[in-house]
């Protein structure tokens, strides 16, 4: 082989939206001998997995699967599985991901309301309970960590409005799981997907997912079969459960990776993981305003692992971030939509949410801008 | 950590009808540092990948991607994409994948008429060409190897045939890919998807795919939405092209894998691995006949990577599949469908179709039977 790309990668501090830094023992996951999708050690291990994302997802629920797709991939499964044409929908929007599942939901035929809510703002339960009042829904859905604009948005009180009986309450938890508490039991939550590649630390391809019995009694009574073929739960389960009925060959050693990334996060402890991604979120974004840099979201509504800060005005926000890349060898985000151009998006996910990295980072900074 | 499920995986030879054999600089490959999805170094992978993938699927077409899921979701991309409601299309079936291409359309609102032929024998070209002349298809869709049968369908004979104007041809060349002959616009074909996990030997978790630029052009002409946000080509295309923009966040160290993959392929020569795949399927076939097994499918219908044979009456097909597997750590795979308990299916993919390891699976046989 005459030049081989791999072989010049740089290894780069990831601090934007993800994907996150991973840790070596994941990286030696991936790379353990591959097995059959039907062997039987191969299926200890997806029971044990199975068992580690219930207890990272806070629940009981019997249908704990990691979607074989990215977090995209997981938030098309639950649209896909839950709603049928025509079906009323309420979709809380805060950002691009909020967003997204509008768009989601749209392409499936539901009819799609939203509230908006100003990005850099989190959603207002109150507001979202006196819309909840009117209609007939038979879905709510909101992103918890909205990774486009660093907002932690109240799922937990969101979750515990009164609402009709027959509307499920699904969330988006791709930045905030393995970074923060998410408790699907506790606040209530029917459906729940994340992705592999921010607080979990495992390169992206994997949407871990969960659906409440509510949510599976949905899904096995749909008027008509679920419109992919790829992403239909009712046949997933039959591979993840007892039958081990054939569906798709599943992604044998992105699976060994997510099962590692999830054994090292209960290794260290999962308060103690919480805690240190507090630490740092803290160290950062007093350093931040250390020096004059003015933080996007208001205090009490900021997330942990993905801090969004505005670029100060005459600076240009791309090249601070291509100097970061190629002189210190750390990448960070930029902003999307209205905020592209005006913000940077810091990420403390998972392994690399370290005291040490921010001090990295925030030299690195300074000796940028 | 107390015990950890990835550290007693075995080393098993993996002679099923996929995931196959992966060599061990694609282990090594899938374990390099991880980059973010639109950093400028991965752009540059990803830009060579897409050199590569055209040059194993012999296409000049601009549409040339790797879906981010396994092949099944290759199959649905290509239908999601093609297809809106009541399109009628034309799918040829002589076994379990041609039948979940059936599936496939169906749930996306098409007009499916069918063509059955007997599991274990080929399409018959001049039958589709009769066939052709009744109907209007928007789509003739076809499996190249049919993994269920191990029968190479005629798929240059079909493109051939005479058809409407608009009528797409698409191809499933999941088995086929990087074992044997694919010459996609040689032979007509304007949709083609595979997977990683057979000839290619990667793991499972991405679909090659590639669109003609007919079938570009039906993408870009749809009346409505491509239905499934997480597959639509016409954003995707976006990200993989000159515009980059940012849709799902791609399953990195994946791509480093099939990267690699491919790179092992062409270094070898892609004719001398044909010829590995064909000498090694004519020792198997030589050495089961030995044994007085007899194959399922006629000698010049046969797939050189994927070896149907049928179990000798009275002997517990299921149980010889478990002690190859436990006492010699060989896997091989059994029928499915109307198969199921009669035949045995050995694989002969990619890094795995290596003389030595025909020996070795012949002799586990021998002792075994």
């Amino acid at each position: 082989m005459e030049r081989n790309l791999l072989d010049n990668i740089e290894e780069i501090l990831l601090m934007g939206p993800g994907p996150s830094c991973v840790p070596p023992e994941v990286y030696r996951a991936l790379a353990r001998p591959t097995l059959g999708h039907l062997d039987a050690y191969f299926l200890t291990i997806m029971d044990e997995l199975k068992i580690l994302m219930r207890r990272i997802m806070n629940t009981e629920n019997d249908l704990a699967v990691p979607v074989s797709g990215t977090g995209s991939a997981g938030m098309e499964a639950c649209f896909v599985n839950l709603l049928e044409p025509g079906d009323r929908v309420l979709v809380l929007i805060n950002g691009v991901f909020g967003a997204r599942m509008r768009e989601v939901a749209s392409r499936l035929g539901a009819e799609v309301e939203v509230m908006d809510f100003p990005w850099g703002t989190p959603v207002i339960p109150s507001l979202v309970g006196e819309k909840l009042q009117d209609g007939d829904y038979r879905l709510l859905a909101v992103v918890h960590g909205e990774t486009s604009t660093g907002v932690a948005n109240p799922v937990a009180e969101i979750g515990a409005l009164p609402r009709q009986d027959d509307c499920l309450y699904l969330v988006d938890a791709v930045t905030s799981l393995g970074g923060m508490e998410v408790k699907m039991d506790a606040w209530g939550i029917d459906a729940l997907y994340s992705g592999t590649q921010k607080c979990l630390s495992c390169p992206p391809g994997l949407a871990p997912l969960s659906f409440s019995p509510r949510a599976t009694a949905r899904l096995n009574s749909r008027r008509g079969k679920v419109p992919n073929w790829y992403l239909d739960l009712s046949m997933i389960v039959d591979y993840w459960g007892k039958k081990r009925v054939y569906h798709h060959t599943a992604p044998v050693n992105m699976l060994y990776g997510l099962y590692q990334a999830l054994e090292i996060i209960f290794a260290e402890g999962i308060e103690e993981v919480f805690a240190r991604h507090r630490r740092c979120h803290a160290l950062l974004v007093r350093g931040l305003e250390e020096l004059g840099l003015r933080m996007v979201v208001d205090e009490p509504f900021r997330l942990p692992m993905l801090n969004t800060v505005y670029c100060p005005t005459g600076v240009d926000e791309a090249a601070v971030r291509r100097r970061l890349r190629t002189e210190h060898r750390i990448e960070i985000g930029g902003g999307l939509g209205p905020l592209a151009g005006k913000i940077w998006r810091i990420g403390l996910m998972g392994h690399g949410a370290v005291e040490e990295n921010v001090g990295r980072f925030l030299s690195a900074l300074r000796a940028t801008l």
